[in-house]
């Protein structure tokens, strides 16, 4: 037996380091994906393939290899396995257009496609399943992983997601809209820049106060222009949200350029995305513009990503 | 008889556009002056000569050429000599350490020195007459002057000024501070720059309403750390602003790369100061690093100034 699945990678739009403190963030399905391959085997192992990590992994009862990076995935598969009642063992091939350790929700997104893959195999998909899975398996990549990555990644679109009051699903309607990312080359530690907000807050927070609320009225406001469609507004907000995460101090230099270069290409908005102090930047651009902003970029960033926001999640993609 | 009297620029050291809509913002005079040497001369007419400028210009009774980039300095003059009761003609000449158009308040600078300079022909200063017939003059170069640049020019030191409350005395204690300006060698449009904010403020006003009241706390803070001294506060409080600053869009690329280039020199806080757009930017140092951070920033910058605040205003530097 064989299935194949696949689900997108993510980007955060609005509010990310903010959503530490409750105020929400906005985070996007993007038109990058990552493909699981799932066979049932004879032998009782799980066998994990991933192309881009050049790595191979056989997981056997009594020898589970905790510290390899192909882990999270055999947990994902396990779950599903035991979910789905499947005897068999399996050999999972994971491919995947998405960068890893780039904020793009990679990790999220293979766990999502191998819970898929191999549910499958045996069973119809049901979304809460493979979301809650998933969720299981980004417990061992990230440490408190917030539930957005494994979300976004299994229903597609765009979410509102707020530490108090979880998941609201936005409408989508930017027809005419493109994303392009720009990586700086720069690992991004989000731990440490986390950690270096929380202090700032510590030190100043009356002033700090006054931008997190500033970001969570942001938020809202984006989240309508996203939902009647007007790009340029969403464009303003995330210029006016970079402002905010500059002020929290999680820019750097790199950064900036990447910024700038967007803007002055033509985009209507651009900003950091994600964790800051390294990392990627996100360019919201009319489509007729993105050539533009893409070709800029390329001068500019390490590797540049066009893509669009997508309302497709978790994708069963053949079964036989 | 001669009288030779100079006065300081000045920096926006936090608040600026705020401002506009009541947050107070801080000026300091800088260590950087305009002199200029008054002579009585026998001829009813008022010669001035700027050697910055490269211009000669005489004004005489009827033939009064009001659209001379010397006319508000001639303004002065007269305002002064009517004040101090001089039947004599005037020779004016002006020598200034500060960049023209820069943002750092050479205008007023000039006429706060020709102020001085002529009445002490004859009488003794008194700085409020100074800073009022300075401020005359100020009118003739920018249409609606807030008076920040001739207060700070006559009276030096820091202070705090907002639309509603008027001027406040900070005591300043920065003593192992100085300050580096850079220039980007892009000139600023302050008249473009307040209207692109204002438009952005009428689009999201809930969400700007809350960066501006984020300003105004900071601005007070900043006021406390140059009152006790803490150059490290002031300076994270400067990299606040500076981001709230990206927030309301009046930064560009250049700006940005100037700020980055100072904050990993070493500088405790960069930011734009002034409209941005262009113009300046200004970076707080301890004074041990100032080296450091102007030659990292002369590489990238069209022109670097190395300051300090400086508490001594207007002043006669000479009298025979």
């Amino acid at each position: 037996m064989k299935a194949i699945a696949s689900a997108p990678g993510k980007v955060i739009l609005v509010g990310e380091h903010f959503v530490v403190e409750g105020v929400p963030a906005i985070a996007a399905a993007l038109n990058l994906r990552t493909r699981v391959t799932a066979f049932t085997i004879q032998e009782n192992i799980i066998r994990v393939y991933s192309k881009d990590l050049r790595l191979k992994e056989i997981f056997r009862e009594g020898h589970i290899k905790k510290d390899s990076p192909l882990y999270p995935i055999f947990v994902a598969a396990n779950l599903a396995r035991e979910h789905a009642g499947i005897d068999h063992g399996l050999e999972l091939n994971i491919e995947s257009e998405l960068p890893l350790s780039a904020g793009m929700g990679s990790s999220a997104a293979v766990s999502v496609a191998t819970a898929a893959a191999v549910i499958a195999l045996k069973k119809n998909l049901e979304k809460e399943v493979v979301s809650s899975i998933a969720y299981e398996a980004e417990k061992i990549v990230h440490k408190k992983p917030s539930g957005i990555d494994n979300t976004i990644s299994t229903y597609g679109g765009a979410i509102l997601y707020s530490k108090n009051k979880g998941f609201e699903k936005i409408e989508i309607n930017l027809k005419d809209a493109a994303l392009v990312l720009a990586d700086t080359g720069i690992p991004r530690n989000t731990g440490v820049m986390v950690e270096k907000v929380r202090k700032l807050k510590a030190r100043y927070g009356a002033i700090l106060d006054l931008i997190y609320a500033s970001a969570e009225a942001l938020v809202y406001e984006a989240s309508k222009a996203i939902e009647v469609g007007d790009v340029k507004a969403l464009g303003e907000l995330m210029n006016i949200n970079h402002g905010l995460l500059s002020a929290i101090g999680v820019s750097i230099g790199k950064l900036e350029e990447l910024i700038y270069t967007a803007r002055q290409a033509g985009a209507v908005g651009a900003k950091i995305t994600g964790a800051g102090g390294g990392g990627l930047i996100v360019a919201l651009c009319y489509k007729k513009d993105v050539e533009k902003v893409e070709n800029a970029l390329s001068r500019v960033a390490q590797r540049v990503y066009v893509t669009a926001i997508s309302k497709k999640g978790v994708a069963l993609e053949h079964k036989n």
